[in-house]
Parts: C-alpha cells; structure tokens; sequence
C-alpha cells in the first residue's frame, strides 16, 4: 500500500498520519512539540512515530516519502527560520537532519502552504488554478497558488498574509511585532483581543466581562453570538470587516477564484463568513466584483495540517507519472 | 530577419516597433491613440503602421507575432476592460478584431506585465525567477513574476498593486475611486498631488508656489529638488516613505529578489530610490530583511514598453525551442 507520511509541526502539538493517495489519514497520532526542547530528541521521536504509524497498518506499507508544513518553513532551504512559537530557535536545518535519520525523499514547506496543496490535491481546490487559503488559527497563515504552482518566492517564505500591516500606525502589534498587522485582529487571538476592545468601548452587558481573557476559547465566542450576546455578534462583525477588506485588497495581487477559509476561526461558520464576503465585496474594483469567492475548505474531516503535509509528497508522485 | 511587433497602447500614445531576440526595437513609430476615438478606425491604423515599419527594414522580415501591452488588458480573454484612461469603453475584444485583420500569433497583457517579461528575457532580471516590476508613470502598475512565471490571475487582472488601499480611510482617492489607492501618492501625478499637499501643510518658500498644478511636470520637482527647494525634497521624501512601506508590504505576497523601479517618475533617480529603499528594509519583516533588491530597469534605452510587449511572444518562441 502505497502512502506518505504527514507531519504538521506546531508550537503545542505535532501531528502525524500516514496519507493515501485520496488524501485519507489510514492512520495517525499526535505528540506534544514543547515535550521535546531539544532538536535531536525531537527528531528521534518523530521518526520513531513513523515507523509506530507503519506497524499499525495491516497491509504491507510502501512509504513513499515524508511531507512537512511547519511554521516559517522554507521550501527552498528545507529549514525552519525564527519561528516565534517553536522552542528552537534561528535557523533550524530540518530536513538535512531527518533526511540523515529516514532516507526518503523529503520536502518541507510551511503550513499554510501546505493546506493550500492539500486544498488543491485532495479538498475543495481540485478544479482550480487561482486560489488562496487562509489559515485562521493561533495566527492568520495564506498559501497562495497561481496558474496551478505555488507561490514560494525568492526562498521560501512568500505567502505571509498575517503580517500585512494593513490598519492604521497606532493598530495592535502581532506576534512579529507588525504594528497593525492582519494577524492581530483576524486570527483565534485576534478575535479574544476584540473581545477585549469592544468591552472596553462599549458598555453593553455581555457573559465575557465576567471570563479572564486567558478563560476565554474562540467556541465560547461563537456560542455567546448564537445566543445573542451582543459583543460575540459585534466582535465577529468587526472582525469579518477588517478581513473582508484585507481580501479585497489581496484580490490586487494574485486575483484568485477563491479564497478558502480554513482553521478555527473559520469553524465559526456563518459568523465569519458572512461579515467577511459582505465587506469583500464591498471593497472589491469593480473588475473582480462577483468573481472572487470565499469558500470552507473541503478537507474539513480530513486532518487538513496533515494531509496537506503529504500532498507535498503526492503532487511529485502526479507530476512523475505525467 | 525574425521580428516581433511590440505594440504599447496608451492612453494619449500608442507605440510600436518591431523587435528583434535581444529585444532591440530597429524600427519604431507612434501615434496618437486620442485621434481614433473608433476602435475600428484605431486597428486599421494599428496594422497600417505595422505595415510601414516593415517596409522600413531593408532587409526581409519573418513577423513571428504580435505582442500588445495595454492597460487592464486581460492576457485570458485578449480584452481591454474599463480602463479609465482610454477612449473605448467596457469590454474591448482587441485581440479578436485585430487577429482578424492580421492573421498572426498575437499575445495580450496590461502594459505592467509587458514590461516585467521584458525585463526578465532583455533586461536586468535575466537571471532572476521572482521579481516584481513597479512603473510609475500617470499611474502605478505592477508586474509580477513568481517562479520564472508571470501571476496572471483568474482572468488576468492580477498585479493592480496601485489601487492597494495601503492609507486610511480619509485617504486619496485613486484613478478607480479607491480611497487611500497607492497609485494616489506614488506616481508621477501622486508627486505632483504631494507638492500641492506639502505647501498646504508647510509654509517653506517653493517654486512651486507660482506655478499651477496643471503646469507642473515631473521633470522640474528634480530640477527643484537638486537645486535645493525644500518642498520639492520633501515630496520625495514623502513619496519614498509611502513606496518603500508599501514595498516591505508587498514582499508578503510573493517575496521578490528584487523590486524594479521603471517609468517616469523611477527616472528621479536616487530622489525617488533612496528613500524608496530606506522606508522599505525599515519596514521588512526580519526573514527578509537584506534580501530584497530596489533595481532600476536594465531596459532604459531600449523602449521597454515595446520590447516588453513583444517580449509576450519572444517568450512563446523560447519555450517551443525548448
């Protein structure tokens, strides 16, 4: 049977599965990152979780190779660069040091890229060439595909949405230290933050003047706005405006079909994406008006950090046996 | 002789040349686009002209195609849609009713992207993959090329970088009604615009306190500039910070190697690309930092907006000899 192995390193947990050609997850386990400060015990570890996941299927496994998204990951260089949430710190030679533990072809790219490929082999990108995901977790993540390619820039780290310091000089720092950047307002965290500056603007009662900010989980948020607490329902409006705009704006560079928002912040369903579209389109030039839409990724069951992860590994495997 | 007809349409000239693989133009004309109000009456001038600079080569001309930059040209549908600066409204089918008076291979684009592939097969990006190509003339259009290929977008509207509402809401308005647009400050017409703004706000004695905004050119804010007018430093001090933000902005996107400066206002020289490149590594994100070039165009002499329309069809001759 032959499957790849997908890896999502995150700051808390790192996730593995062993991905078919269909984008299915036969067999997976998870690990916590912070566990492992030190690099090389971090490597041991992974790779003795591959060979676990290969004992567990039935079948005979035929690995094909190892898929990799991380964040601040460049494909070009098979490294981590300062990435503000992992242990390890500077330039990380990632690949170069499992390469030496499992010889297999291997390649590593950042995570949001990595869902982008995912979206594109596997979700809801399959007929498209023009295309951008939006990863709203603890941060905001963009992978950006053009004419069918990813767009990976000079080395590796093009695609940086997050820290785009769109709003104004006094706006909110994110975790670069962008003042104003995406990232601040558009993200899980973003959204805990608007909660806070809505609550100190306005006076409206709401359940989140009795929760601690580190209390507070993007699912209570939605939950508040289902009930009709009024600054859950103004937290997600103003939040799906800044990014509404932002995706107007971004239309400038690479005129996508579709976004597609994926992560936490887009399992609040209608609660970004309504704000989100309304303001889109609002701000769109009138020569991509209707055109560009924005979409739930299409990966929702599958583990999209992992299989995405592996659609690094399947995308070689289709373009070989053209 | 093996030949390609560049043709630039603009909104007051339209050029052509014939050009040759080193993107030489060796014979050239121009006409005035504003005398053909009907497009019909343009095209058959358009294939009369051609007609008459290949009769002007001495020797025998093999015209391998025709390559057309334009403004909001789609290279998809060989459109010209909405621009605002030309006579012929909506949809434009150009490569269509041209193609039926010269029966020849013919490639459309926005004149931004004309001059990036120019740039990349005859200019100073010949040995570069990812590059964004930023001219500055009336307008500000953008070019950019990821991974060896052009972003051409869904239906060919990619690269606007000028309508990028970069300012805050009380901003500009740009030449598509965008408030806070890019192209509102940094452009030729955006220079001028700044000269007005900067007397406004300071009471420095200037040149430009006797001359009218309509009498203004680009030309004398150098000349001011040089000889010591403070208003006239300022403005391109000005323009440089918005530029240079802007760019650190855009690296995001595709992380360039290098931004090229081309058009009028880039022919400034160091009043516009020093604080261009000051502004810009200031406001880089630190994985870029030192990484991105601020070039002028290598194609000064050459007619770039010719040579880079023809360019579109050198290109095609370069793949198929592949």
């Amino acid at each position: 049977m032959d499957l790849v192995a997908g890896i999502d390193i995150g700051g808390t947990k790192t996730k593995l599965g062993l991905v078919n050609n269909l984008g299915e997850c036969v067999v997976g386990l998870n690990f916590r990152t912070k566990e492992y400060p030190d690099l090389d015990q971090y490597l041991d570890k992974t790779v003795q979780s591959v060979h676990e996941l290969v004992e567990q299927v039935p079948s005979k496994v035929n690995l094909l190779g190892v898929g990799i998204g991380a964040p601040n990951a460049s494909n070009k260089r098979g490294t981590i660069e300062y990435a503000p949430n992992l242990y390890w710190k500077g330039i990380v030679p990632l690949q170069e040091k499992l390469q030496k533990r499992l010889n297999l072809p291997m390649r590593v790219t950042n995570d949001a890229n990595a869902a982008a490929l995912g979206e594109m082999l596997f979700g809801n990108a399959k007929e498209m060439k023009d295309f951008v995901v939006i990863t709203l977790g603890t941060g905001l993540g963009s992978g950006i595909v053009s004419n069918g390619s990813m767009v990976y820039g000079y080395d590796g780290f093009a695609g940086e949405f997050g820290h785009f310091a769109l709003l104004p000089e006094d706006g909110r720092l994110d975790g670069l230290g962008v003042r104003g950047g995406l990232e601040a307002y558009v993200s899980a965290t973003g959204l805990k933050r608007t909660i806070l500056y809505l609550m100190s603007k306005y006076t409206d009662e709401s359940r989140f003047r009795s929760i601690a900010f580190n209390d507070l989980h993007g699912e209570d948020i939605t939950q508040a706005a289902e009930e009709g607490d009024i600054i859950a329902k103004k937290a997600f409006e103003y939040t799906g405006k800044i990014l509404g705009k932002a995706l107007a704006n971004f239309a400038l560079f690479s005129q996508p079909e579709a976004y597609f928002l994926v992560g936490g912040l887009a399992n609040c369903g209608k609660w970004i994406f309504e704000p989100t579209k309304k303001h889109m389109e609002a701000h769109l030039l009138e020569m991509y008006r209707g055109k560009v839409r924005i979409l739930p990724s299409g990966m929702a069951e599958k583990n999209i950090a992992v299989s995405g992860a592996a659609a690094l590994i399947w995308m070689d495997q289709q373009a070989a046996s053209y």
